[in-house]
């Protein structure tokens, strides 16, 4: 056999060995959210600064923070070229509920062209490909035509509550002309996509407190305030008959999406009869009049993520539960600010909260809305690299999660953020079986590294 | 030391032996709602079964069911006496919220007055309390002056199943003159209480389900509807702002106590203030202007039992839960039926529920409410008997719990049931650390040994 002639060939080669690499990196538990995996989260920190060091990085550290580290990597091999910043999480979210995988979470598997396991998509599949794509130039080109920094945290789970300190502490390490991010999803299969837009988020928990301990319902139900009534009743009071959430002030920062990017959102292969089938609901929320992208991308929402109260096992206990507990977040937009409608949210609560029970709030996570503009030389020079590596042409939308350091590195360097999504919509990242088309992960290599060229010449034209 | 010249006498010289066999009793966690505990429900049975024996009952036998057994016991020695058939239960409520115990619920001990564990209160305790009467007559004085049947079963706190049919099955040997249970409470420490009314019940679980799988709340949040706020929202839906449960027909069929009765209530020695302090609340439910116990004892209840959705542990996961779970359960007051209530919860349910959401209704549990006329010569004889154990008036009361035997037996063999309540209100049955006061543990042997002589003179002289 004779050795791969360029980068799609060495890419092709290299199939098995790099998925391989790919499965050691699954099979860390690297649960940022869970202390019993703080080990399991070192682990992974330890085998990525391995593998940066394998693919060609010459400075790698482990940086330590106040929580879990952040693996840190570079090559700075190209003399008077831009240099690229990769931002990644080698986090993970929880398993649970884990009896809904069909095979266990940190087993990852490969069935038909799909690679399962946690942390597949979101996002250690997708950060691998840019560590793939600098070895891959290094093998075939002994050098690579810009300068590649790697930034892996490993508390993006968690709201990132540490890296923003590291990046500000280490300017000069981090200094860049571009960052590249792979942690949001493609429009659909065979559509390479960037995104240009991020929601933000501003996550809760709520601790209701009744009476000082669980009561039989028998012998107090009827004059006890029931916690679990109570929450359900604060619940649905932020959110009237139309749909809208209902905390004041909760929508007077929503700026509008420029008239000619909704427009072409409009034009996206898009099935809402097959949206509603994929998910098999026969209803989805009143969305006053916005369409479903439109809901996903640019409007706030309001969910209750968790609820907790009483007994919770088979059969029936008649019990008058002492607590009850609901996590709840808001999706935000531009011009919302986190911390703002964190303080709107508690004021309501403190306003409906009647007597009888004991609140407690909690802010548990929390990111800005990131938005960029479309016409950035950086977005069309990556939108020409997916065009190369996926044989089609790349779309624009904006996706609905949260990114919170994205917003960061552009105050700190002024450069703006490529979002290069390798996942599927369906590949169900934070719930189970998750998973990644392998087919995205290869090509996603080559296009990671045909845009390390494209960012080096429209620098060098730009 | 003088051998015991009467029952006060060698109940007290028997103090550590009871209580030890007591404890062995408490040791077995027969929980009834929980299959894993099959086999120490049957445990219980089998070490009940044995005790009958050695306190003195001819006929003992095991009977089975479709669920948990019935253990029988039958002293007959008392010719041409009236028959007293004792009913009670073995099996005990789940032990969690397990973290709230301060000792483990199944290693009972005493603590000052008090002996601590699951089931001291409810019911193996104060079922015990008329096995040992039995043996105390046998041994002061060789017989008994009434019959004795025991009527023992392990599916209470499942709602009583089996042991209906059971009943109905074994007539023969279940025929009697009175019906003693010790399942409820003393009105107040010092207090000796007979209990003339119990709620009924209607308990139901529903279950939602949105969304096919787990979502990423930032990729589908603001579209895809949340079942754990439709959820919130149909619970709070089954109250309105006056306190009322808005469940349409929910009162129609309750009936209003006897003016004289409710008269004699507002003697009791009540403070509202203690009641608030007691549960470390600062305000109740509106129960529109009922007083605490007319609440309690003579209208009807709604609460949530439990709630499970999403993501409950630590830390803060960004899902859109596919799933949301809520224990429901109402007491009823006569006449409510409670299939009539659970039917009209169920139509409420579905005609609110909205579209997005697919739920399922299990009934789980139901009992009809039950009251007795306070002026029955049998009651009298036991408010007699209670004088005498405990040397206080015996005081008249409703409950707000249920035991859903209590109707059959009474339709059944058109008999009066004695409820001789020797549980303390704080002493938390269905919570942590439940707990039985030895005082009126070892008075109501007393007592009951008591009753036995009073049930006889009346009977016989009625």
């Amino acid at each position: 056999m004779n050795p791969p002639k360029d980068i799609p060939d060495l890419v092709a080669a290299r199939r098995e060995e790099w998925l391989e690499e790919l499965s050691e990196f699954l099979r860390i538990p690297s649960v940022s959210t869970d202390r019993r995996h703080d080990g399991d989260v070192r682990a992974a920190a330890d085998w990525l600064a391995e593998r940066l060091t394998n693919a060609g990085a010459t400075e790698v550290e482990i940086w330590e923070t106040a929580g879990h580290p952040v693996v840190y990597g570079a090559w700075r091999g190209a003399e008077n070229a831009p240099t690229l910043l990769v931002y990644g999480h080698y986090d993970v979210q929880p398993a649970d509920p884990i009896e809904e995988w069909t095979s266990p979470p940190f087993e990852p598997v490969v069935r038909g062209n799909k690679i399962v396991g946690r942390g597949t998509a979101d996002d250690k599949g997708q950060l691998y490909v840019h560590i793939k794509a600098l070895q891959a130039w290094l093998e075939i080109h002994g050098s690579c035509p810009v300068n590649i920094v790697y930034l892996i945290e490993g508390e993006e789970e968690v709201g990132s509550p540490n890296v923003d300190a590291v990046v500000r502490e280490r300017l000069d390490r981090l200094r860049c002309d571009a960052v590249m991010v792979s942690d949001t999803t493609m429009f659909a299969p065979g559509l390479p996509t960037l995104c240009n837009g991020l929601r933000g988020l501003a996550y809760l928990q709520i601790d209701l407190r009744g009476p000082n301990r669980d009561l039989h319902s028998g012998m107090f139900g009827g004059a006890v305030i029931n916690p679990a009534e109570t929450l359900a009743q604060m619940l649905a009071a932020c959110r009237d008959e139309h749909g809208r959430v209902t905390i004041p002030g909760f929508y007077d920062d929503v700026v509008e999406v420029p008239a000619d990017e909704r427009e072409d959102w409009a034009q996206l292969p898009f099935d809402s009869d097959a949206y509603l089938a994929g998910l098999e609901v026969d209803a989805l929320l009143d969305t006053g009049g916005f369409s479903i992208l439109e809901s996903l991308w640019a409007r706030p929402s309001f969910d209750i993520n968790g609820l907790l109260s009483g007994f919770t096992g088979e059969g029936s206990k008649t019990v008058l539960p002492a607590t009850a507990m609901a996590k709840v977040s808001m999706r935000l937009v531009a011009d919302q600010d986190p911390d703002k409608i964190a303080d709107a949210f508690e004021a309501y609560m403190r306003e409906i909260a009647p007597p009888g029970v004991r609140m407690q709030l909690t802010r548990t996570h929390g990111g800005r809305p990131w938005s960029a503009p479309r016409e950035h030389p950086i977005l069309r020079a990556a939108a020409r690299a997916l065009q190369r590596g996926f044989g089609a042409e790349a779309v624009f939308v904006r996706e609905g999660g949260s990114i919170p350091l994205i917003s960061t590195l552009e105050e700190l360097f002024q450069v703006p953020t490529v979002m290069m999504g390798l996942g599927l919509p369906d590949e169900n990242a934070h719930g189970p079986d998750e998973n990644l088309d392998l087919d995205n992960f290869f090509s996603g290599i080559v296009s990671s590294a045909y845009f390390f060229e494209e960012l080096a010449t429209c620098e060098r034209d730009g």
